[in-house]
């Protein structure tokens, strides 16, 4: 009898997962992608679509139309509970038992833990889906009229911080061509103990290198901050300082999604073993945000691991080959420690990082600011999108 | 009936004020210089005459030659008051009716701040004054005699820094000719926040560039100081620590000119809207250091944002035409932010720094060092001095 | 009558005294030295030792290959005593009485101040004998068996810095070759203020240098530490923080040697004046590591100037001419300042070092990567083997 795998979300992970594991297992397992999304977003590009070089059709590909050609199912629901025991996910749209079971959720965010923050009743936007980037694009174009300081960055508890330096960088590129510049003073604001931390216990000299490139933009940096509470037009830190702002663009704490938090630790993000795999239910995978990963080292302000899409996807792809194997009885494949190749917009040119492994003592670490680097993530960007679309997880 | 204008103050700002609105008013006014010194001194090139590379003569012009020629009436006396509601200037030599007044008396160096500070009665030497200038030369020539540490930089509310940067660059540069560097442990010593601050929030990288510059060159540097006391050797820190010197040169505490000062703030400088009135009596224009201007940030020990000389003939060009207008029924020119352009003396080298506007954040900066800033300087001193004796405002 | 001239200590300075004043005096002296060893070992070329690059025979030259050719007595003796009033010098072998002494003992590696510290009975090693280089040698085989975190730097009282720069920088890239960096973390650890200090109050911008090449190899830094104790896998620091470690090497305090101590300061280094004379004792010469010289600056934790082996060199030769002087009833000759030229090995390139005089404020300092420089630092050594073996003392 075929196997019933299920998996859960629609972006990097759980397409990657499905369509390796199509790949992998062809006709021998009976696949479904459940996600509350009908649409897959290349979440890298958003900050882009702030600035406005970008619209949402530019960067968005239906699921079904991934999916549709390839025989597997695809179910557009909200999980909101799983019974492990029972072998079942619980859905708005009815249950969906399973043989194996990927969680690929990503973070739910947790602004409710800072009065004032986020864009669904507070005070502060982010980038981490497209409509909140398209409400961001507004306030861009608001600031463009009416300009004052803009800041930028990340919460306590944020584990994701490359797309707000970026936007510090496009921010500052994109008004220094407007020539209004110097009506805009714009702050980071981080809970990382210092610029270039990213949540991996830095990466080579990432500390000196965007100290630099930020001094030498006027960007403000002020660093190892938790925040208490944001009003209309306030940041209001722990310590007492309070930042001004008329635009603030912060990362939420993370979580994981509520449906899935129960398998869980306390913050929700579920633990796995170095196949991916839950250590009581090993026939639950996790890949992506929603995995539990222990950070480089405790930092004075609680940061957390950003898991990008590169990473995301290898994980996915291990994943998909670890249930294979199980299905065919085989071991599961050897754990190789995660990497990170990532590329960082900086306005008019752009970085290229390299983190392998991505905690460190690395064996290799790269930090590179190079005009090819632009390129590379514009390329990739429209390659990614077309490989996906096509259903391709193995080519380079 | 012709216009009375009188302009107090026979530097950058009083001369180019008083050339200017005879450009603009030529015979519609009757036009009044009043200066205590009867010499144009271009005081950039001070520290050049402290290491024995210039000349008095060579960077002097009598305000005589420059205002005769041009039918503009020159007064040497020291203005001992203002009375704004009888619209005359009083002075040693008698009073000045007027009606506009151009205030560009510079700063008062206020040494009886710090017991044993300056070069009348004290123990430290400065670079603001041609005088100044020649018993500093006289004070080197013994340095070199005599090898000792030397102390260079500023005190609590200088608002003056770039000289003193020139002079530990050159110093050491001449120290290295003559193999006896050595010999004279050279300090940085400051009230702004870092090295590289200069009373504008910095520049760019300012900071790490001179940071880098200064410990190739074994310059110390103590930052964030306010100095209780000097003795005939020693710097006393209101931190308990005491640096010993030799030689010693300090930018001294700024304040406005005793005979404008009840014009202006406690300090004496006088506060002035951006069109350069003053608020109380419009028809008195204040430009250059005479002028109050607020601090880009606070800082722990209070520094003023420095006004160089090119920021001065700015202000005092856009006071000139404020004033043409004004009598012309028109209203004042928009208001330009002020930007700053200035060549630092490195020694062998020089760097080029742009801060547009002054204080961040800024639309542009830039801090370059290279040779040909080196030349550019030597040059615009030869340039400088060939327009203002020739009366020219508006060249480029 | 022939003077009789005694020279303690067989490396650097012990052989350059002897061979320098055979040079100068032929034969109107009766010279001996004596060792406690009977073989010259290059140090510089240990952390190559470690490292697997180099055997013991390629570093080692025998003592009485050098002094036996040219008429020099060699006695292989510990020194017990010296009394200075009866011109004698006490050995395990007999007595040695002499007309002038040079002292040239090098350091005694004082563990026992640390519990736990030193490769006799502690848990940390270090590179400063052969049998020491040997020990670490197996213990880095045997890391590379079992990796582990590795601690690498200084104890309080140290005062050489540069082989533990070069292992770190030396480690890290045998492990990277190895691609098994990841696998141990490299610590840097020591009682200089911030690294590159390196006892002689950093040289140019060596503080930068260093964290710059630190960070983009991922060696951690921990500065201004003195150690209280260590134990089989941890060095516990004054300040309560413990580092755990798998392979641990720090130099340890130094002091002077036990024989020589009594002549010396309360750590056992022996005064002398500006032409290496003992103030008390006029026909005693110290030089080298046994030579007490003050810090640059007191510094948080105390740390000593290292004495290279080219500092030793110039001292020994100083010594020999005003010994030949002494004798020829002439003056010593003018002093001159000490400077220092080192190559500091980086893995795959090095960097050279210049510091004129050795201690700021310099005349002239100098620290540039280069690959040039590795292979300088590579040549310099089959060079001097070749120049000390054939008794040279005065080539370039």
């Amino acid at each position: 009898m075929k196997k019933k795998i299920v998996v859960l979300g629609g972006s990097f992970g759980g397409l990657t997962a499905v369509l390796e594991i199509k790949r992998l297992l062809r006709d021998q397992a009976d696949i479904t992608l459940i996600s509350k999304e009908r649409d897959f977003v290349f979440l890298p590009s958003l900050p882009w679509l702030i600035m406005g070089s970008r619209q949402a059709r530019d960067i968005t590909l239906k699921i079904e139309d991934i999916l549709g050609p390839r025989a597997i199912s695809f179910s557009c629901s909200t999980v909101t509970g799983i019974e492990p025991d029972r072998l079942k996910v619980i859905t708005d749209n009815g249950d969906y038992p399973y043989d194996y079971l990927v969680i690929s959720t990503g973070p739910h965010l947790s602004c409710d833990e800072i009065p004032g923050l986020g864009p669904e009743g507070g005070h502060t936007l982010c980038t981490f889906t497209l409509e909140y980037a398209q409400k961001s694009r507004q306030a861009w174009l608001r600031l463009l009229e009416e300009p004052g300081p803009v800041v930028l960055g990340s919460t306590q508890m944020a584990s994701c911080f490359g797309p707000y330096y970026e936007l510090a960088f496009e921010m500052d590129h994109e008004l220094r061509r407007r020539k209004m510049r110097h009506k805009v003073p714009i702050t980071y604001l981080t809970s990382e103990p210092y610029v270039g931390h990213m949540g991996i216990g830095g990466l080579g000299k990432s500390r000196r290198f965007l100290e630099d490139e930020f001094a030498e933009r006027d960007i403000k940096i002020v660093t190892n901050q938790s925040i208490d509470e944001i009003t209309p037009d306030e940041i209001r830190l722990a310590g007492g300082q309070a930042l001004h702002f008329k635009l603030a663009m912060l990362a939420p704490p993370f979580k994981g999604v509520a449906g899935v938090a129960e398998l869980g630790n306390p913050r929700g993000f579920i633990p796995a073993d170095e196949h991916y795999r839950h250590p009581q239910h090993p026939n639950i995978y996790t890949v992506g945000v929603a995995m539990a990963m222990a950070p480089a080292e405790s930092t004075p302000i609680p940061t957390g691991v950003p898991k990008t899409g590169s990473m995301t996807v290898k994980m996915a792809k291990a994943a998909a080959a670890n249930i294979a194997a199980d299905i065919r009885n085989q071991p599961p494949l050897p754990a190789k420690p995660l990497d990170v190749i990532c590329l960082m917009d900086m306005g008019k040119t752009a970085a290229l990082m390299i983190a392998d492994p991505i905690l460190p003592p690395r064996q290799r670490s790269c930090l590179k600011k190079a005009l090819w680097a632009k390129w590379a993530k514009i390329q990739f960007e429209k390659y990614f999108l077309w490989k996906m679309l096509h259903g391709y997880t193995n080519l380079p």
